[in-house]
């Protein structure tokens, strides 16, 4: 048999029937429907009360949409954090729906025209990733008779070690080699654009406290470095995100604290250049993840040649990353549970597999469970991010999951 | 640098800009957009064609409505083929809007009873996956008052060698182990239901022909012990598909006159049970997955550290298979080619990635292409199955792409 990651500290230490913001796993199933997402704000409220706890006061803590662009989850969390960010036209027109543009920012390797010419409308600072790419804004500006509010993303000659995806100290689609970002900023202030700084993502999911606390360092030591060369102060520095959270079983969680007392001694001896600079930190999967429950009820139990299968009726559809094909070289084991038994004895030796006609629709491989049988709802937890968008929803035409943000004002 | 998977003799001989169905790529983008999906119903006539030429007659061909449920190209093979095979009520209701349900068929591990009823209700033969199902399936039918067809969907004690996923020959989450099979038989017939055969799948994208050929004969075999024991002859027996097509360097495709030959042989020698049975092989990639192509326009051409990379304006939100992280441990190259440049002089060292923020969204890795400028068109071959439903469509929130079927009459 194999094991199960983690379950999250807010739901690992229950007994019985599991709840969530305050109602059980079967409530939600019986209003929303099965499968559904729950998410937990008070989850997410926590996280962001770690972070300006453990901190350096004046770090800007922006949310990452991509991880969980559930409207009413962004709306929530958009007046808890200093600023968004988004990676396409489409991210872009959910968070101008109810929020001015000047505290968004936008990255993406491919951004078209009508995309660069959406956030020049709105305000919004585009992470420009190409000397190509700051043209066409600048001409897009001109046309617009606005100046472009332009941050360089520099691909930095780092990388963060133990980082689930590496995102940098190598050729990479993902902004401008760092020893051309000089030339670049002073391109773009002679150009009349106004120049916002730089965004530096060196990469992301990582579990390594010492790496990331080494990797920021070195971040702002390399905008010092860049901001010295282009002669210009950059107004802010995205320092990147990173801070992942344990998905596996061995994982640990990152010490933020440790993180954020390194931080501000890496901050007090930043450069001169630097003094007026504000530091952001971008952060998306840290923040939602944990707080996400995916509930799929139990179609069939099945036993063949042996082993025993819980056939629920969710999926990889919904929830491709805990089927290990999504990134993922080894398939391991998201945590799962019981939802009715939490804590209960697991002596039940199961595979937990979706509703979809494919071997590869397995969101447990072969785990020790509490016994269940059919209409149980079984819990995958880690749900919150990278979760019902990162996955084929339309696989197989099965219907949309519900999606709940919980506990919300 | 890496290979690239073989293009599709469709079109791997064209010279200068790639047409599809008369029409050049450039012209598919101008009329629909980019990214497009081109699905060129000709070279789906011609599978189809290809099929009847060399199968033995009187074989049935099904088409898997999962491996492309694209409406207008699941209405334009229907009549071409003898039956349809869907995967949940969502693909049911797509087919009966436009056929009745006694030619088509539903299997699937998680079926719920809001899917059984809509079945039974059709007339629509269900593939049963355990004898749970079976129970459910009666008692929805006893309330109906309609005789639900059933056929059993069986575990083999068999396994397609080579098959790209198999399905077969151990402990499965689909069908009813062999050796159980014939008590459930009997049990179907006892309780009023219609009993319509079995449907043997022992795994697909299969490219060994000899395997392939065992793996028939098998089959058909192992019908002939399972009427046997079951005392009742099968009106059908689905073969299950499982024919490969290239998709990567050093692929060769299967030789399907010599699986026809062979399987006539093997139908020669089946046993007397049998006599009556109707054979069907139910195919989905084979028929499809070569005719289509995703036609994506370069946004940027960048240079880090020595390494080019074409940004597309696709990406693995619309061809996840081919990003590397759908169901394959080592990742490799899709077919691709600079849609204006057929037959060029390859010589442009270049990785094409996509548009979304993520170094997952590789199309293609290290590869050796004619030279690409802003603004030209690349094209993913075998794009006509597993491609845009299966893919994470509203990961990052850009917009959905364009389909066409192109010469349907």
């Amino acid at each position: 048999m194999k094991p199960i990651g983690p379950i999250p500290p807010a739901f690992a230490d229950q007994r019985g029937m599991l709840r969530i913001a305050g109602r059980s796993a079967e409530e939600w199933v019986a209003a929303y429907g099965s499968p559904v997402f729950v998410y937990d704000f008070s989850g997410i409220a926590a996280q962001v009360a770690r972070f300006r706890a453990t901190m350096p006061a004046g770090v800007r803590l922006h949310y990452a949409v991509k991880a969980n662009p559930y409207a009413p989850l962004v709306r929530g969390i958009a007046p808890l954090v200093d600023g968004l960010d988004v990676a396409s036209a489409g991210e872009l027109a959910e968070v101008l729906a109810f929020k001015p543009g000047h505290a968004t920012s936008f990255a993406g390797p491919g951004k078209r025209d009508v995309e660069l010419e959406a956030a020049v409308r709105a305000g919004v600072t585009l992470n420009v990733e190409s000397e190509n790419e700051v043209r066409r804004a600048i001409v897009i500006g001109e046309r617009l008779g606005i100046a472009p509010r332009l941050a360089v993303r520099v691909n930095p000659d780092l990388e963060l070690r133990g980082s689930g995806m590496k995102m940098g100290g190598r050729a990479s689609p993902f902004g401008v080699d760092a020893e051309r970002v000089p030339a670049l900023v002073r391109a773009i202030v002679a150009d009349g654009a106004e120049w916002r700084g730089f965004h530096i993502f060196a990469g992301s999911q990582a579990l390594d406290t010492d790496a990331l606390i080494e990797t920021q360092a070195a971040t702002v030591a390399l905008a010092g470095r860049l901001a010295e060369e282009s002669r210009h102060a950059p107004p802010m520095v995205n320092l990147g995100g990173g801070f992942g959270i344990p998905h596996f079983a061995g994982d640990t969680p990152v010490h933020v604290a440790r993180i954020g007392t390194a931080l501000a001694e890496a901050l007090d001896r930043r450069g001169a250049m630097l003094g007026d600079t504000v530091f952001a930190i971008e952060l998306g999967r840290w923040l939602v993840g944990e707080a996400g429950v995916y509930l799929t009820r139990v179609v069939d139990r099945k036993e063949s040649r042996g082993e025993t299968f819980l056939v629920v009726d969710g999926g990889l559809h919904h929830q491709l990353a805990a089927s290990g094909n999504f990134g993922t070289v080894v398939r391991r084991n998201y945590p799962v549970a019981v939802a009715g038994r939490m804590g209960a004895v697991a002596d039940d030796a199961v595979s937990v597999v979706g509703c979809l006609c494919t071997p590869l629709d397995r969101l447990a491989d072969r785990v020790v469970l509490p016994r269940a049988e059919v209409g149980d709802v079984i819990a995958i937890f880690i749900a919150g991010a990278y979760g019902l968008t990162a996955s084929p929803s339309a696989f197989l035409g099965h219907p949309a999951p519900a999606e709940v943000l919980a506990g919300a004002s």
